[in-house]
């Protein structure tokens, strides 16, 4: 594949920043990965693995001379990094980012961008449980969406060669406006976190049950919740204090829906259980359809390699 | 590895039945393996893929002669299977089952049961998102808890026989007192389920998030919702009908806590936030060193074959 931008500077080195490098070299996509951590110990580890060309001392270093400015960081911290990397940007270059919220990270960042600098805000919606510069892989970003958001302005050229840089390194394309991007994610992803990690954390508090049976016992279900729930804290922080109102907005949906189903228990309204665990099931067939999971009797427990 | 019984009956061929009869097989546990499902379709079906050694028209002629009879119908018509087969079943036989409750079975199935035949309920701690009589795979319990359930004059014997089967199909063994049993899979498995299948509901009925977009997007954590929603509906209907009161504390439990983190971020309390999501994360640690999951980087993606 063609090199798509002759330097990439990456702006935090965790699971995202480590797969674009890992991504960007399997194809051939740039010239030179440069990158940045603001922990000294993940530049360290950065360097000691080789993930990317140069590992850099500081965000404006990093940036300078860089025709795409890639921030991997927590969305908390967008707006002081922004704020540092402006000044440094090459004329023409491009800004994007990986922010799992679009709304305020627009808001944050378009500020401190140049007008003679492309924003194009983007999100690949893919993850694991685990987090910092030696848990990439260049596989991550394989048949998952990339999806872009662009700004009031950004120019049709620089988006497309954006776009290309993502397909490069496996993923697909969508482009949404950034408040339905919020809503989706709400959605899909966050009241989902955020309804795991209470479950898990309710389990925690059981006296009656010890940690050690849940632990045990977890193949029945839980396990699911669990992984999801190990995420990185400060990202999910700052992805809930960053998308408020759509999380609250689906939260008060799902408290509705569970009363009612709670109710349906209480009252012993078999029918009303029925009807609802068979709807829920079409959801399922078209994820599996569209290659976003595979049907494999037990996943969770098959030896899987990283290929 | 021994035979432990000569004949095993198993009525009902749906997911765990059929996994039995496979992982009987596998191990040379039985001398004959005989099957009987109310539904003439899943008989047939189990001729067709020779899922027992034969497979009968009456759940009575099934049990006749058998050493092991096992309860492998819904929660909810336990009590007329074991009506059923009370009056067939052979002198110092044993009667077990595989419900996902264990007080209102024992309740069910108990009065049906002559003095001379042993009552050992159990519970396998194994599922996947299938059912019916194609769904089962002679792996299903390896490195999977089964946890029997005495109850008050099993015979230690009668309840060291079926343990061995358990460990001869690949499972570890528990014992555990029927509410207890209750509680813990309340809290590991029915809970968690509730949720799962709600989030997926209201995913569903959005109106301003089409389910297309809902299925695109979910690898970014929505989709291992959809796999645990996707479970037997008559199953699980029967499961909340009759776990109501453990289900019920939990969710208690659970909307509690759910609500104390809502409003940390409607108020912007990050400390909260992030105190609570780091402290789920060790239960995720346990989880796997204890071999109940792997931390392959996604799973969900890999190819994975039977084995």
């Amino acid at each position: 594949m063609a090199v798509i931008y002759e330097r990439v500077a990456l702006i935090g080195l965790g699971l995202i920043a480590g797969s674009m490098a890992l991504a960007i070299r399997r194809a051939g996509l740039a010239d030179e990965v440069v990158g940045y951590a603001k922990s000294a110990e993940s530049r360290e580890i950065a360097r000691e693995i080789g993930l990317c060309d140069r590992v850099c001392e500081s965000a404006a270093e990093a940036v300078d001379g860089a025709d795409l400015v890639v921030l991997c960081v927590p969305v908390g911290v967008m707006d002081e990094v922004a704020k540092e990397i402006g000044p440094a940007l090459k004329k023409g270059a491009t800004v994007s980012d990986v922010g799992s919220v679009k709304r305020t990270v627009i808001d944050a960042v378009a500020p401190y961008v140049p007008d003679d600098v492309h924003f194009i805000p983007a999100h690949p919606l893919a993850g694991t449980e685990h987090s910092g510069p030696r848990s990439g892989f260049a596989e991550l970003f394989d048949n998952r969406y990339t999806i872009i958001v662009p700004v009031e302005g950004s120019d049709p050229a620089a988006v497309e060669r954006l776009a290309e840089l993502w397909r490069g390194m496996g993923a697909l394309i969508e482009e949404m406006d950034p408040d339905h991007h919020d809503l989706v994610l709400a959605v899909t992803s966050h009241t989902p976190h955020l309804i795991a990690y209470t479950m898990v954390g309710v389990a925690d508090d059981l006296r009656r049950v010890t940690d050690s049976e849940v632990i045990k016992y977890s193949a029945a279900g839980f396990r699911d919740f669990t992984r999801i729930a190990a995420s990185d804290p400060v990202m999910w922080r700052d992805v809930f204090l960053n998308n408020k109102d759509a999380t609250l907005e689906i939260l008060g949906r799902f408290t509705e829906e569970l009363f009612a189903l709670q109710r349906a228990i209480r009252q012993g309204d078999g029918d009303h259980l029925h009807d609802y665990f068979t709807r829920t099931r079409a959801i399922r067939r078209g994820i599996i359809e569209a290659g976003q999971d595979t049907d494999a009797p037990d996943f969770g427990r098959i030896k899987a390699g990283r290929d």
